[in-house]
């Protein structure tokens, strides 16, 4: 089964569809079950990489409220070579405080014995709940041996493991031509809920076969992430845990070098590999039924951005939406809200193509052809604000009485 | 029945209830139905002041995209001496361009005409969906002969026809004892849905037969809104369409001096009436089954006031709160998500005065406790910041099932 499922993202012509388990040459990954969760579910997730010179980047949120591992991460890790990736779902090590931070060193130690790295090499990531202290211990002990059950086709394990409230599967292993030789290039990620659109909430983990260098990485790495999981929004909660790692093992023997013909068609399929992991979690957003883009152009861009931001989390946008309401009515409130205090705005609205409000008053249009626009799977949103040169995207969910349910029933 | 239902507003010794359908001296009400809601309910509510010296002060939102009664207000009326107010429900009026406001004009001067007063001494208010031209005719048409049938009794009629998804009656008269004699004072406001902390999204109309300046009027009436309006969310969508107004008749003959014990005694009972009926709002908020308090205090006062906020207006504390889930995680998050940049972040969380996070890091607590503490209906948030001097508050409700069901299906 493919990846793509949007009209949003295409698949570019020189990426290949592989089996979605598989990692590229360099890789094993796999998972085990920590008793973190209930039911002996696989909740802890291992990637290792076997090349010497791997290299690597890494993205993390700027919440004031740092989960440990993140923490951890920034702080004692060798970033630019990462070696292995634990990651565990069912706990988030969030608001844990020191004990928190030992306990995440704990894990970080216990990957690193178990598979023969320093510390410095292992980066842990941790989503689920926040306050609640990790049994660091407890997932040492269920790694110990985990090197021999790593596997190149085990990546559906370790995707599996990282999971919460995730329905929709979010890995994927591409084969991809570069001017200078084939490459691969996979992902797994999770992210369902508490996304919001400032490095939205969620784990990706990216590999490839490529050699790149660690700069080079970090930019093509910050790049697509502006691209993709900045710019999606379920519910509008920035995350205690962001974690985004991409590690590069160089196995193919293909060095992408800064600037070539090579790293533009790598920049490419990563661009599009993490965009579509980042619709593929507001489409899985707690709940939705429908998912929605919004394009705002016009204005200035941070007035762009912020009209677009608005009404990416506007609760009355979102139920419209879930509801396959034409409402249109609340995507103008959230242009003023958020442009206060600038009556009378001359602004357009377009649902799907069919104009709504243009100077920003009603214009007349077919009801019929507007509710039959709005019942489909994914609703475009135009926004055009005075003035040009500026273009805000996101992507939302809707919300639902599935989003409700979830949220209201989480730790109780 | 006392309008006074929590405990986080309090009855002034010197304030005693009269009947809510009550207008003091020299006020009448009433309401038609001008058919802009179905089964011919009362829709257009129209208040008139008999006295020849009334006093009068307004507030509006600022909305980008102001609704056409609100420009009308505030380029066409003499708000400082407004004898009547005329306000439709089932139709907001808003992003109607030219055409609304001519709409607008048509239903003023239909009121001032039915009424005997000039167009800028009449106010006209607007709420319901966004986006439709109101029929400002047909409005007029039903305001002829109004004036015989308004009553200083009616103020409940009034109250009716100004509702949209409103469930609880926000409605008060009081009789004010103040050192210089005894006023009366009462209101009739609406709202329920796009309530956001800034001028939330609602109308109120209060009356007093004290005399006041227009100056002092418009100070108090800035004063109790910033405290009760300005204080509440239901889902932080700010309105086109926000209007509040005082009217004072001085009929009583007791005139409130600038700065004297009698202004004091005033503004208390304004606020009291102003803040019981915002948290009127909050508890009638679309869909809510319990109403909050966050209290802020430490930091800045604008980083107090932007964390108090984001966690009102968070879907991940409003679905806990709405589950009686004590997931104080969630508000973590949202601290953290404000003050981005700043972890480690040293804040403590109270839940109903149960401390549950100290120093960013949780802290032992009864978990049953707790699970109780947070199944009243009203619940009681504290966040403590680094350093002292600053205090935020915002009353909210919950995001429940009945939200989505009331937003998801409001115009089809």
């Amino acid at each position: 089964m493919s990846v793509f499922d949007s009209r949003w993202v295409g698949r570019p012509d020189f990426v290949s569809e592989l089996d979605p388990g598989s990692l590229p040459s360099g890789f094993v990954a796999g998972g085990v079950a920590a008793g973190l969760k209930a039911d002996g579910v696989l909740d802890v997730g291992v990637l290792m990489c076997m090349a010497p010179n791997v290299t690597s980047a890494a993205r993390f949120c700027d919440s004031g409220v740092l989960a440990a591992p993140v923490v951890l991460c920034q702080a004692e890790c060798d970033l630019q070579a990462i070696h292995a990736v634990v990651a565990n779902s069912g706990n988030a090590n969030a608001a844990t405080g020191e004990a928190g931070l030992e306990q995440a060193r704990r894990v970080q130690v216990g990957a690193a014995n178990a598979l023969g790295f320093e510390p410095r090499q292992v980066a842990v990531a941790s989503t689920g709940v926040i306050g609640v202290q990790l049994p660091g211990e407890q997932i040492a002990d269920a790694l110990m041996g985990v090197g021999s059950t790593l596997d190149g086709g085990h990546a559906g394990d370790f995707a599996l493991a990282i999971r919460t409230t995730d329905a929709i599967d979010k890995h994927a292993a591409w084969s991809v031509e570069l001017p200078g030789g084939t490459i691969r290039l996979s992902a797994q990620a999770k992210g369902a809920g508490m996304i919001a659109p400032h490095f939205a909430t969620m784990l990706c983990f990216v590999e490839t076969d490529a050699a790149i260098s660690a700069q080079r990485a970090d930019r093509l790495l910050a790049a697509a992430c502006e691209r993709s999981f900045n710019r999606i929004s379920v519910d509008g909660q920035l995350s205690t845990n962001d974690t985004a790692v991409l590690l590069a093992s160089g196995a193919s023997g293909i060095e992408i070098a800064a600037d070539s013909a090579d790293e533009e068609r790598f920049a490419q399929a990563l661009d599009a590999l993490l965009r579509q992991l980042a619709l593929l979690m507001v489409k899985d957003g707690e709940g939705a039924a429908r998912v929605a883009r919004i394009q705002v152009t016009g204005g200035d861009q941070d007035q762009a951005e912020a009209v677009a931001k608005a009404i990416a989390n506007s609760p009355l946008v979102k139920t419209a939406l879930y509801g396959g309401d034409p409402n249109w009515g609340r995507i103008a409130q959230a242009v003023g809200a958020t442009l206060r205090g600038t009556a009378p705005l001359s602004f357009d609205i377009r649902i799907e193509g069919i104009a709504v409000c243009a100077a920003g008053a009603a214009v007349d249009y077919d009801p019929a052809k507007l509710a039959d626009a709005v019942a489909h799977d994914e609703v475009e949103y135009e926004v055009k604000l005075p003035g040009t040169g500026s273009l805000a995207e996101y992507f939302f969910s809707d919300l639902s009485y599935g989003y409700v349910k979830i949220n209201a029933e989480y730790t109780t």
